[in-house]
């Protein structure tokens, strides 16, 4: 103790007032218990902010090297932008003081005062980094052709007001607010819904407005694969991902104590179950394990249990992880049918896996099953992808009718990182040439290609 | 405070009666203090998990581009798969109530039961992450040729069997178990044999039944380099794996007090003494630092350190370091006179360093040094050895004898991620052309190769 | 061993290990707080340790594939060996008891005896890795063309002596000593000066006087752009280090209490606006966002903020951090014109943004703004300046004059991979030939090339 007063007295001397306090008075089990709830619920809000790293990997690894430096960009500042609409006006619109529909209190930490304002501090940490979540899923769906400034604005859009809104609905409770969503008993623990879906029905929206890269489809109805370029930073990603799922789902406590123990498993057990499902199916349907429908599936695994995963037991886990499993791989498949083009699979990994691990919690839920639970997760299922899917095609037509959505056909050929940003990701590999891929598309022959623009480029190499 | 209890009275509606006490009662310091022990070993386990992408990038980085998505599927599959294995059987077999050779009870958490259930997973969580890196740690010494489908099955029998059954010898105590080492005396705080060893001998055995990498050893009896493929990517690995430690050598405690601290310290000079010595021992013996054996080095330390982190001084835990990071070049130069090819020098660095680091903490026993506790640590060496090199020829030999434990030749030059998976790590990425380093091992004309498997490839590259 | 034997003993009753130990002493609040710190203090250390592998990334992403392997070597080393010089001399100069000007005691863990031991190794570990830091920021101004054994000299030398003494200045009364600085009411609670300036100064003198890499500056006077070779790798890196960087903030307080909230929220929004600021003023500036830029952005927010986290409120994080990103953009314009050249801008992210934040931790206090405290960090930083570039320019004179600080020209033009660790970092891969640059500068038709080194290598490529 010796030691802790010494810091605690230079803390004081550093303007730390919430010290200060416990100079005078003798500590309390209940302030241990504050002061752990403190840290748990903060480190695990790190862990959930190094998802951003995962998300950005996996985007990267998954599409094409020509637009590795504009996907950076993005996921760079999804997380940014997002974090300081989140503190001007997304945190008060979902916890705020609320009429049931959204929050009119909060905004710019305005009720962050007196002895309120440490938790105020770290509710926002912790809900910040689900907020960024949500906003960048709908990244990789529509990457490699989507403008960065259409990107940019329509961050904005959806961590100021259409992701805090719905989670006012489900979560505004656990702070100031109170919605209609979680009075009719909802259950999302940690947000198969309320971050997960929302991105994936927003990405669903983006990817349909922007529409698919050239060469996906072709005229006569085919489906040509766009492979990733780097499936260890895919995989990397998905390792990253995994890890902060711990500070996702555990921390969604923001308790410290022994309930989290649970659901570090549940999580776990899910997350393992989906990506052996996902490899067994597609080797069982390809006859080959595929790679990145295998990491898809400890995505869709993770998704699928977020919702359920305080509520259901380890071995309704195993088999809502294996249904996820399964679930991203069809439903990847069926969205090429649509011809919606997905270059990772968001949609179906955090859209239909969250719809499926939403309506598993109430299924599974261990307190006993009940229709009447089932019924009102498929009500919050429906509102959400009402609400998402439907201001995100408001959002996105709208962007696209006015600065407009995509890139013009030359710079989604050149790469966004060249037209966008001036940038290469790699000047000192060769990359594969594209010019007779191009020119077979488009019939141009003087179109700019990465390895025209590449030996254009002034840079020194040496 | 007010905003805390709303979290525990949600959560005790979802079904979590640990925390529906705190309600009731006021909370005791105990109880504050079990909550502690639940949030830093469930975080600890959490940087141990993250150790399995340690692995997956060092692996990756140690070998070449043609492997790379086969590494991480395998790096994947062997926690998701191994988590399912340690879930069903090994937990039991490692932990549950024992005869001294292996437990009988809490197979699929059937331990999980009333006041016992939330510790029984906080410790399987800790645990299963232990597992995983003991499986994982075969994998580099048998990359790029073999079977993924070997692969997997052996991943469940060292999960389920191997592994689990000398753990609940030196370990099981921890929980329901007890058993015959552990009984004698046997020092292995985090697991210096219990994890690395194990894993390195299993290596070892199957490193020696699938054979060295076509070309690895030529005829006239010389050893020819096969240089890793990204070293960053390796170079990360070994961060990411020396941050993981953190979680596995202090963790160890499943306690947080401030025991500690000094096993983060003793950590951290291990790691760093290894990783100067194996430098400066290369740069003295090549008159170059070499890179890959700069990096096990710091790896060497750190398994060295691992069994004695909590009963030997700093300046010990320097000494071991050092010795481990000399261990580990010198026991790669013996195993390529020897002709086993382990292409990332796993079992040098788990295998070799494991068991040094377990004598090292008998010899440097701040205790006192008494030819008793060194003889009882030579019998955990020698008994992990006989174990799990014994197991381990035995399943890989009788997997090589059914479905076969290593790809053809053909798939073998082309690359596993084509063959095994359909894959192409790097499709946007010119890669050396090998066709004349390939007819010239097999006097095929017609081999494939890399690059005709590129320009063969149906996708798109735009 | 007592620790092991407890452990065991403990483990055994029923798996809750503390509540167990309450049988010697009943367990007080005031112990479990102090278990508490020890877990929060040690988590931050590992998070900011993982920090190395950002730096090594950043540094690596924004420089040539040539250098990749060097790099890792330079970030590995600079750990290793400043963690070993910090634990000899660099803890008990910086923290031992002091004449205000050093420390004299505390070498070695002297001081590590009954009592405080626990303590002075959990404040060793969370201090090694900030004196970790301060080394590392060097690395990336004298990238690609600096002598591996050179690096190795210096970095001996921060870590024991430049770091340390400066520390003490400013935080040894965080332990036993007290240093001139802090005695006139000093603000820097996370280091901005303290570690950040003290690295960005050291780093200026160091880029000084090994000079510009070959090809940077045209003898007509412009500044030619070396881009980065793998730009994924260094936006892993900045979020690696956002991520870390929760431990350096936060962290600091070593204490585990609510007061770490608030840090963590103006750490987030500060490098936000510092990201944001910097891609806006480079779209004003160019037309097009720039990625290194904006990546730098970040992380010039986060070093402002890093001495007034504590201290100032949100609204002044954002306007903090906004400044900082569009300092470091303006610096990184200015170092060029002053050809000095710093490849990753480590210069202007630490040394300038480090300047401006402790600057604004004086301006922006929430105790009230007063010109004395802005005095006092004013005089903070031009200590810091003198003290950091003084040493760093006798040091680095020093090693030039004797064993010399720079390649030749021939190893700088075929890259330090190879001419320092023989080693080649993506020997899979077609690299740009660089011949007609190199013989276009140095008039040699006979120069070693990548291409020609690859050539020539022995190793198998299969």
């Amino acid at each position: 103790m010796k030691i802790v007063f010494n810091r605690m007295l230079i803390a004081s001397l550093l303007c730390l007032p919430a010290v200060a306090m416990a100079a005078d008075d003798p500590l309390t089990a209940d302030t241990v218990q504050t002061h752990l709830n403190f840290v748990w619920t903060l480190i695990a809000g790190f862990l959930v902010f190094l998802m951003q790293a995962g998300f950005a990997m996996v985007e990267t690894g998954l599409t094409r090297a020509k637009n590795a430096a504009n996907i950076m960009m993005k996921n760079m500042m999804d997380f940014c932008i997002g974090s300081l609409a989140f503190w001007a006006i997304g945190f008060g619109l979902m916890f705020g003081a609320s009429n049931g529909y959204f929050g009119t209190t909060d905004f710019f930490f305005s009720g962050a005062t007196g002895d309120d304002a440490p938790w105020n501090f770290a509710f926002w940490m912790f809900q910040v980094v689900f907020c960024a979540t949500a906003a960048t899923i709908i990244s990789g769906a529509v990457a490699e052709r989507t403008k960065f400034s259409a990107y940019l604005i329509y961050s904005v859009f959806v961590s100021a007001l259409i992701y805090p809104i719905f989670g006012s609905w489900a979560w505004g409770s656990l702070y100031h607010g109170g919605g209609w969503l979680e009075n009719l008993g909802f259950i999302d623990f940690a947000g198969s819904t309320v971050v997960h879906s929302m991105g994936g029905w927003l990405a669903l929206a983006g990817a349909i407005v922007v529409g698919p890269r050239i060469g996906k489809y072709t005229k006569d109805g085919k489906t040509r694969p766009i492979p990733g370029h780097n499936i260890p930073l895919a995989a990397l990603g998905v390792f990253l991902l995994w890890f902060g799922w711990y500070g996702f789902n555990p921390g969604s406590t923001t308790t410290g104590d022994t309930s989290i123990a649970v659901i570090a498993v549940t999580t776990t057990l899910a997350a393992a179950a989906g990506s052996v499902a996902a490899m067994l199916f597609t080797l069982m349907k390809y006859g080959k394990s595929d790679v990145g429908m295998t990491l898809n599936g400890a995505l869709a695994g993770l998704v699928g249990i977020t919702a359920g995963c305080a509520n259901v037991t380890p071995v309704s886990a195993v088999i809502i992880g294996a249904i996820a499993g399964v679930l991203v791989v069809l439903s990847v498949l069926f969205l090429d049918r649509l011809k919606i083009d997905d270059p990772v699979g968001a949609v179906s990994a955090h859209g239909v896996c969250g719809a499926w691990g939403t309506l598993a919690a109430g299924i599974f839920d261990q307190a006993g099953f009940s229709w009447g639970t089932v019924g009102v997760q498929v009500i919050g299922i429906a509102s959400c992808f009402i609400w998402s899917f439907g201001t995100g095609l408001i959002l996105f037509k709208c962007i696209d009718l006015t600065i407009g959505m995509r890139v013009t056909k030359e710079e989604e050929m050149t790469g966004l990182d060249f037209s966008e940003h001036g940038a290469n990701s790699y000047p000192d590999f060769q990359t594969i040439s594209v010019a007779s891929d191009f020119n077979g598309l488009t019939g141009s022959k003087k179109a700019p290609t990465e390895a025209a623009v590449a030996s254009k480029d002034k840079t020194v190499h040496i």
